[in-house]
Formats: structure tokens, sequence, C-alpha cells
């Protein structure tokens, strides 16, 4: 393995163990639990949920892997705030879209070459790129790995 | 910029990014605030402050850096829970470690070559690290980043 494979290897292995962190509280969590708010008068745990799932969807894209799964979630879950909307997803759904998504997720990655992931992302233009090699598809798995084990650390206080 | 010299950029610009967001929250929370519960019956912003410092650093150890700055932080803030011990340091006092701590960091962290990254950390054996390379120095750093991400969306509910 060549030291920028580690590299890869050390970032994929953070998100993917971040993704089981969030499996292993949702687990635990009832539907009941996940109605509630993280703490009084802050967001809820459906809507961290469908956010996440929302966010993650957004990454297909950026990772010019394809189309959103599920574009319906972008309204309620990142333009609007929580409890703007009764018209969300039920929890069960809501589960459903993070595993299903998890599992293209890693059968996406499996096929990226080590190249690849070096590669510029689809929000960065070719010029910009050039004078920022950091604004990579990699990059983007280290930004939402950040992104993820914040609202982890939310969920987690529903407890 | 080597591939791998922007794999190191990447990482480390993620790890003074999660600095800087707790930084930000810390400044609009006053002391008051932080000796609240995160949330009903968790653990308070003082005690995660205090754990946050006391496991950046025992960083210092574990990346070959010398000896840990605050020893006695390690028993109230890693090996006990919330609300174990009332004999705290201030919120004040945790401010001002938090801060230095940060500067210390940059000042050993810009010293490091690239190479230096990718040697083992200290808590892995020399035979261990032939066969598993990831457990490097910079490695310390990303699950840091992470874990410092989790505490840093549970001490925002404070706000």
């Amino acid at each position: 393995m060549t030291p920028i494979e580690t590299a890869i290897k050390m970032t994929l292995d953070r998100w993917y163990g971040s993704v089981a962190s969030l499996d292993k509280v949702l687990n635990v969590l009832t539907d009941d639990q996940l109605l509630k708010e993280t703490a009084p008068g802050k967001n809820r745990g459906i809507y961290l949920l469908g956010h996440l799932v929302a966010v993650h969807d957004d990454m297909l894209t950026l990772l010019d892997l394809g189309e959103k799964q599920h574009p319906e979630l972008t309204e309620p879950f990142i333009k609007m705030a929580d409890k703007v909307t009764t018209e969300l997803p039920s929890v069960a759904e809501l589960r459903d879209y993070w595993s299903g998504q998890r599992a293209l997720h890693r059968e996406k990655f499996d096929q990226f070459t080590a190249d690849q992931w070096f590669e510029k992302h689809t929000a960065v233009s070719a010029d910009d790129f050039a004078k920022e090699p950091h604004r990579n598809k990699l990059n983007i798995i280290i930004s939402r790995t950040s992104h993820l084990q914040y609202h982890t650390g939310q969920i987690a206080l529903l407890k």
C-alpha cells in the first residue's frame, strides 16, 4: 500500500466508522424517541436524521456519481428549519433511506481508484481546482464525516 | 504540492476548522451557560470542554511531542463521568487551557514533515505498525477531529 492509498484508507475508514456510530445510536433509539427534541427547543432526532440523509444524498452529485435518490428531502431537511413543516417522511422511512444510502455509497466508493479520489468535485471549477487541488472528492468525504459526527453527538443525547 | 502533501493539508485543515468551530461556540456561551447540562440529565458543557482538553492533551504523548500539559485533567474528565466530583477547574481556567493548547498544537504540527505524519504513533508497536501502516500520527488527527466534532455538536446545544 502506497502512502496515498494509506491516506485514502484512513479517510474512508473514518467515514464508515462514523456511519457505523450513527447506526449504533439509531438501533437503540425508538421511533418515538427520534420524534423528541435533542435538547429543549432544539432540532428533533427525525429532523437531524432527515438532514443527514439529504446532505449525504447531495454527495452523489458532488462526487459525480449520478442523481440524488431523494431530491424531495432537500426542501424540508436542508432549506427549512425543523418544525416549519409537518409534511415529513416517517422515521421508519428515513431509517430505510439511511440504510439504502449507506449500501449504495459503499458500492460506489469501492469502485473509486486513488486517482479518482483526488479529482475535482463537481462544485469547483477547473480553474479554481488547478490552484486549489485540495478541493477534491476525498475532501468531500472528510467534510461530511465531520458534519455526520457533529449531528451524531446530538442524536446520541436522545438515548 | 504532491498528492500526499495535499492529503495532509486536507486533514489538518479539517482539524483546525473543527477547533475554530468550537472556539466560535465557546465565544458566544457564558461561563454560566457552560455549567448547564447539554440536554436533561446529560453531560454539562464544562465537563465536555474539560474532556476535550484532556483528550487533546493526551495527543501530545501519542504524537511523541512530549509530556502532557495538564495530567491532572485525566482523572476528572476522562476516567470519571460528569458530576462524580465537584473538584474541577473553573470554566475560565478550562477556556485558558483550551486556548493555550490550540496554540501549542499549531506550533508543533507546523514542524512536522510529510514523512513524520506517516510515522507510527506511540500507542502501536513496531510489529503491528509494519502490518497496519494506517496506525500513524496523521490518523490520530483524523480520529480526534471526529471526536471533537461529536462533542462540539453537543456543546452547541447550549446556545
